[in-house]
């Protein structure tokens, strides 16, 4: 089973879930993916869970960033080939459903049978999708959680912005900043405005433009220089090397920012 | 097994408590509660795994946040029903104790023949506490970590605070800042001064008073409103809609609120 | 199998090297030793390993702090009695070898047929790392991971500093400031300039000098005095009961301080 969530560590949210976990399927293998989403981001652990889809472990997948916690958003299931997604039906789900391609049932958690019911509505991680995800992973069926729902219904966000302009530069939304200031860019390697070097700017209304070279590797680039690489995801991302692009850049997750042509 | 500490993640200390379990006892199950309890706050500690209690896992649990680390103060292990505590006889456990009920025995960590012995005394989770919880875990008896100790004699905390005041106002302690800013009182629904709308105030001395409304869910909140709901763990707590009721109302875990009549 | 990294947990690093284990090896106990070391800082890696070494359970470790990743810098597994370890060759694994003491083998990870061959060059745990690992814990040997090495050819770093100025006076490296503020010092007991009372000051240039009560335990002190002491790993570390002690000295990791005669 794989686990992610923006519950974070600090709390014992995470634990909550592993409890309740252990106690249906004591000696199942967990992965913790991470629970560092940023808080009741959707977006942002969608993309996060996308990322993870292609390495996943065989087995259920209990994804939870849920701002609509306790309101009448539905909990859903989804079977998508080898792998089952548990989660609220905002969304979070839908692009790795995609990405697994072959979806097989999809239902909505409504049998209150193996809900815990506590005193208040605010954590359905440990009350509904734990225990949900604690019935498929001991054995039970999708229609064991509920009735069927139409894969079409599901909530779908928006796609990340990759978009070529009338002048030739590409803008594109950026998908992550990780812990070393990379900064990943929602386009892969065949959307770069020129193969070798490009220029970038904060987009739009555009920014100061710097140079950036087009490289394999961190270690091709001199201190402090600005690189754009495919990164291990395929993503075209913007780094440099021993230090943050993020920080050079002021670039922050959800910014847009513009590739042009030196 | 399940753990809970203040070691936080940053260092090794998590991983050297699971490494001292995993020599001893490969395959065991373990959850980590948290590991973010706020450094030597015994309280924080206490009641963090006081909420993770009804759900936890059969087996031990480890518990440990213990600023007399190296001290005279004991080390202990507690059977309670279908759990035994493990941990510093700080009254971190006590409560946990009462919430499981039957106390069938309770041991002092005297027995240094299941300890490591270090070059210092600074680091008990791994030198006493796990390899005691080790030998639990492995089939062991409480009496094979050290003499009975009667449980009356465990160090004990003050309770939070929940009193009603002569004007009918309730003064409640704040049990916890959750990490999305939601913030638990020591009080449940029956506490309530007034069934739908309530003031809140910081107490004492009073400070700017709010009012409050008592839903059942964070979405029946507006922007920005300031909500009174009970919490899936049947703790009254503010909260608001998408945002954080403790960064609103600047209160911070260990405060007291007062909660009035509007 | 034992992990340590810079990944930290708010990406999914850590959970792609979960991931990819799992798949190979579902069953196999994981320790996660830390992800929290300083980002890129092969140093401080270096020393946590260390301080774990004498408590691993056996199999395999594998160590990522690797500014190189990308780069020509070489990727090994060098198996020393119980433990394998697998990581970059910048440094990072050698003490924990030497620690070890017997080396029986070590080899490039050159045979590319078990990594994953992704867009990017970006992740080498997920892809050469991890997947090595796997081919060790399920059976494999040090030869199916690539050819032969010299252990003698493997990078090392510097030694943390620690040496007796002509005055008597000790100047030690700060190997590590843990969450609680203690200050671990590359010196062990033998190295103190007197018995029982020291002085602190920054060095070289020094600063300020400050008295130090040689103890046993925090709790020796009284508030606010700082202390010396024997930590759990052997080491000199400076502390203050129920503070920390690097505030108090304004200390950070990497820094010298000198220890000398009251």
């Amino acid at each position: 089973m794989s686990l992610l969530s923006d519950y974070g560590l600090e709390d014992g949210f995470v634990g909550a879930l592993h409890s309740v976990l252990r106690r249906r399927v004591p000696d199942l293998p967990i992965v913790d993916l991470t629970h560092g989403v940023r808080r009741q981001d959707v977006r942002a652990g969608s993309l996060a869970l996308l990322r993870a889809v292609p390495y996943l472990a065989p087995g259920v997948v209990v994804a939870i960033v849920d701002p609509g916690v306790g309101t009448a958003r539905r909990g859903v299931a989804v079977r998508s080939g080898p792998v089952s997604l548990v989660g609220p039906d905002n969304g979070l789900l839908v692009p790795d459903v995609e990405a697994l391609r072959v979806a097989s049932g999809a239902v909505e958690l409504e049998d209150r049978g193996y809900w815990f019911h506590p005193p208040g509505p605010t954590f359905a991680g440990r009350d509904i999708f734990a225990p949900a995800a604690g019935v498929l992973a001991a054995g039970g069926d999708l229609s064991d959680l509920g009735p069927p729902l139409e894969r079409q219904g599901l909530v779908r966000l928006p796609q990340p912005v990759c978009r070529r302009r009338p002048d030739g530069a590409l803008e594109a939304e950026v998908t992550w900043v990780d812990r070393f200031g990379n900064v990943e860019l929602a386009a892969g390697p065949s959307d770069l405005p020129a193969p070798d070097a490009v220029a970038v700017s904060p987009a739009p209304p555009a920014g100061q433009s710097r140079p950036v070279r087009v490289v394999r590797a961190f270690s091709e680039l001199g201190p402090g220089e600005l690189g754009l690489l495919v990164d291990s995801y395929g993503h075209l991302a913007l780094c440099v090397y021993g230090a943050s692009a993020a920080d050079l850049l002021g670039t922050r997750e959800e910014g847009l920012v513009l590739l042009s042509r030196l």
